[in-house]
């Protein structure tokens, strides 16, 4: 039988954001999802006007409060089945944390909070509430993203010994933030954006997919933020070396002064039986290579089980519905990924059913909050003489 | 004001077929489409059954006659606003021309028809009633080959000489058929693919690519179709050498024994300023070379005009509501952007308002017609020790 | 014992020539060969000059009949042990058979003469001298194309159905023979450089290549020349579609207008078990593509027999002395390579000893006569509505 | 008028050692240098036998003591223009300096000595003697790291900010050493290799690349050097975050357990205005990213002045006698250019003439130096709980 299509509000989104717009898509994707409803921007005249307009009918609420209170009381099929939580950094927290107690699942972008003390509290009523809640590390939604962590977990690659996850960007390479780019504006300003920039912004991704393709923790951290564009109070550059909870060493860093790359996020991982190379933009591919062998690129949809390194693969991971190597997945395939997951487990939470909302499919509130905790040990270790800072 | 989402209708689709799943997304991926209805199976009773366990509710139909007798009963608004017909080959023409005859806008998959007879119908048909009439080459709604296309017509890279477009595959260089593989079995039947296999299915591609980059036509070709598999009736090699409308010459070829080439589409045009390289499997690049300069490669969403080749782009290439560069597209944002602008014509239809349907955002019945014009030819030149045939 | 080195004579190379000086370094490259005698240019004056400020002392001759008749009677261990011809292709012929008339072994340019007859003229003297002669088809001297020869003939692709040999510039897209380009110049005359341009001057490295790695050669041609250029007399795009002796298909082309090429020399082959991909200006790499295997890319340097796919290598493969992996080799290696495999056959004639000059580690005057053939060939398919000619 | 070929001497390289092999390559390349002597191993009998049965004729020696002392005796034109120190790193020290006061030229493999002491005396030793001395960084003998310097010292990519300089092999990822290996025997023996294994032998090429294409120099140094192979003394594993003379910021770092990694030296450079990127693995290209440009790829041999970014380039650059674009350059040439820069100051040298020895050619003394500096103050820091220290 086929099942209602779940409903999701939008908290925040207005105003020409960017980010909003690949979760509509990856919402509406599968024909499963659909945005029905919208606190669309501060302002409620323009929350409202904004609403009105938007390219197919939603309701429009003042404020985030308004559509919490209305929708929390009516009933599981008519009101909405989860939020996704699209403002900027500094308005993650108060409208996560609303939700959460309301009994409203939430899908919210990272970093999770302003500061570790939020995170903290969202953490800890997660867990009484019982309730799935992700947090939107689209990178962990590439097909070779979960097929890296299946390769570096079950020891393909033997025990890791250093792994160089990167994310650089050049978009501030200038002061993008006197150009009238709103995305830049709030970015580098403390107030909105939290302790930092670079780090906070795209280092945190670093982290998660090494976190998430290893399957191990950074337990000490060694760190150098720098700020190259004067007038700014926050990092543009951000580099740690870090210790892993397995013992081996890592380097998790990330630019933003770095032009001509676009959203280079890439991570290379050396074990002591071979080395892994996965690039996001060319999420395509995974490079395994080993000792006295040829590279071996891997393509998704073209991964057999017989081929003298993989062994069985989980069937997860081949039951995937996807379409055939070489029509290629990209950026929104990832972000469906993820809400077509979190579906799964909103619709368990619905009906009473267990779900697993364990980090395995897409990235939980503790992802959040280690990630937090990683951003202030760094903030520490810098101001520190880049001094050990343990997690 | 927001609009109400348009309605869209399945004509095949079931069966566990693939190309329904890119069209779905494609049609979900904006919020604008929908999927209400659908004819998905030649048994009325699977047609029924997939229709009521479909993913999400849709009315089924027992086959496409009923769907279209009902549906073009209804008024616009609740009737379905066009049909995707995603049916094997030898179902393209039926279920097009009556929908066209009852006013319902169609979106088919090629290649259009089994022979030019109902190519040339259809046609016919279309422009008696005056109808949005689609034909899914999907590559065209590459953003990249919107640009390809701007770059050549314009005359960047002076009068075209050269063009070689292939489309390589390799998943029936063993007897697929025999495996129990449908996508496999109807290829390479006659009766339901048509007078070639390799051209018919992918040299199209390959050509439309060429005719769409370039704004040039075919206008000769000599060809060699080859049947390397034992026990083939068609063709699973396809090589043509063209002669363009301007004199220029080109290789339209395909391959379906290639082994290793996932879904390998690509063309490079070569002028008497500079060449141009697109590759389907990497499409959010374009290259372009130019006489003592550094080979240039533009990504989609990092492209401005001041480069010192780009003069000034026309407007919908820089408008584009897309997402920045290094958030890669692929695939499925290629068949969401002709979705669409197949949308925009659709709308103004149902407005009594006039629409484009002329080719340069979606690929209409003439290019339909075309491409079987140009499969016919080259079986006529193959049959014929390789002779030039006019087409 | 160490050995003295062999003495190397020059035919041609002078006023600037380019392809005298990669020939020199190929030659000097071991230590076990050196240049010391040179006939340099037509005008005896010239030669005179140009030999006294040579880089290093070498004896000058006013021309090569002087050279063959001084240095033929002098006894081994002090006349040149072998010459290089390098001079334009109208001068191959002369310099060759007087030379191997006169015991003299000679290393050659390709093509190997100006016409059919002269070419069958050389293989019957050659034959009658019982002489080592080499044809510089450079690109047989990396050791990824003795590689790639191994996995094709070996049969480890299976049968061979389809190549694509290709050899594209673009140097000549514009009129570059009135630049003051003597390079261009001779090339585009037909009195020099033959009945074919791009066919003669670079199509015979894409057969060649074709013909080293398959094992395989053409039987029937079907060709179409072309002249993009205006005034000019020669083709500068050359496409054939052959047939193989195995019965499998190819095409061989080339292109002197395809702006941004450097020298683009590559070739694919799919085999009913697999794809081997090589390109010239990697020349490090091979890859290979297997059905449902990731894509395999291997290194000179880095081959080991026990990868799933390669059995035991030849010794001669794996004994090659080289520089390990990453230490590329590229173009001058592969002369030297060439230089170093005739050293060995001219060694073994001096010693009255038998000596293969077989074809497998560079090129002979029958590979030189067969690129001869090809080129007649493709010129008459192309004269005559480009029909199918057999070889 | 023609020259003599300069006459070269080795120390080093018997018993299948590996890095005499491109040298003598290099030595010869042009025709205009060859190895007339050589001292090729500790063992007397052993370098005399092996000196008897070298590839070519040459004067064996007992030692280099004898070498040095007979040779420096006999009148320029016949003796031993200058001598290649090839040993491993603990005999690099003694030859150098007593050839360096045997009035004989130098090019000594790096690092340039065992310790920062010995590295002072060589300095002082050259000053003194006002000689030519060369240290063999292979990769600035690239056309393309020449090309990179002129770019970034010439201030077109503005001031540089970032720098990533990387060297990572694999080949030492298992006990290699226990391999029957002598390469890395020695290497990981401090007696042998000196305080520092992967920093020492392949850190110091990413210091020097670094300092040689960005023209500035590490002041201070944060490093983390790691064993990961049970069982070694010295370092496998080495990183450094640095800053540079203009208050920059740089990573140095080196692996040589990095599985599949064969050869990768390879350096970014983020400047305020653009970003170059340079691997050795191709080294006929460079890379340029400006900011709302398309990526450029350069490559040897087709750079011209007019392309927008670069203005009039060096004469030295452009005129440099080479092989046209597409004829790839590779490991050998870039060691031919350095002996070939190195031949001209030693002909200067033997001319009683200035020469420069400056280390815009090939790095010099002072260079060895810094590199043995860098060294210690990573050991230094390393152990210090990666503090800061400065140069």
């Amino acid at each position: 039988m086929s099942q209602r299509p779940l409903n999701v509000g939008l908290i925040g989104g207005g105003g020409g954001a960017f980010i909003v717009q690949p979760h509509q898509r990856a919402i509406h994707f599968d024909g499963t999802r659909r945005v029905v409803a919208a606190a669309l921007h501060p302002d409620p005249k323009v929350a409202l006007e904004e609403a009105a307009n938007w390219d197919y009918p939603i309701t429009g609420y003042t404020n985030y409060d308004e559509m919490i209170e209305v929708e929390s009381k009516k009933p599981i099929g008519e009101r909405v089945d989860y939020v996704v939580v699209v403002t900027p950094n500094h308005v993650h927290f108060d409208p996560s944390i609303k939700c959460v107690r309301a009994g409203i699942p939430v899908f919210c972008e990272k970093p999770l909070t302003l500061n570790l003390d939020e995170a903290q509290q969202l953490v800890d009523a997660v867990k009484e509430a019982k309730i799935p809640f992700g947090v939107a590390h689209t990178y962990l939604g590439h097909w070779t993203s979960r097929f890296a962590r299946f390769i570096v977990t079950s020891g393909l690659l033997g025990e890791v010994r250093w792994a160089d996850s990167r994310y650089l960007q050049g978009w501030l390479a200038g002061r993008t933030e006197d150009a009238g780019v709103a995305q830049a504006e709030w970015r580098v300003d403390p107030k909105k954006s939290g302790i930092s920039c670079c780090g906070g912004d795209i280092g945190t991704h670093a982290l998660m997919q090494l976190r998430y393709i290893t399957g191990l923790d950074v337990t000490k951290v060694q760190a150098n933020l720098v700020t190259f564009v004067d007038g700014r109070l926050l990092d543009d550059h951000f580099t740690t070396y870090c210790e892993l909870s397995n013992g081996g060493k890592a380097l998790v860093r990330a630019s933003q002064i770095a032009i001509g790359h676009k959203n280079d996020l890439g991570i290379e991982v050396n074990g002591t039986k071979g080395t892994l190379i996965w690039d996001q933009e060319f999420p395509e591919q995974l490079k395994i290579l080993l000792p006295d062998q040829p590279d071996r690129t891997y393509f998704r949809g073209a991964v057999a089980a017989n081929d003298g390194f993989l062994g069985d693969l989980p069937e997860e991971l081949m039951a995937e519905p996807n379409i055939p190597a070489g029509h290629p997945e990209a950026f929104h395939d990832a972000y469906a990924r993820l809400h077509r997951c979190f579906e799964q487990d909103v619709r368990a939470y619905n009906d009473g059913q267990p779900f697993s909302c364990d980090g395995s499919k897409y990235a939980n509130v503790q992802d959040g909050l280690n990630g937090m905790n990683f951003i202030q040990a760094a903030v520490n270790s810098s101001a520190n003489g880049s001094t050990w800072v343990d997690l």
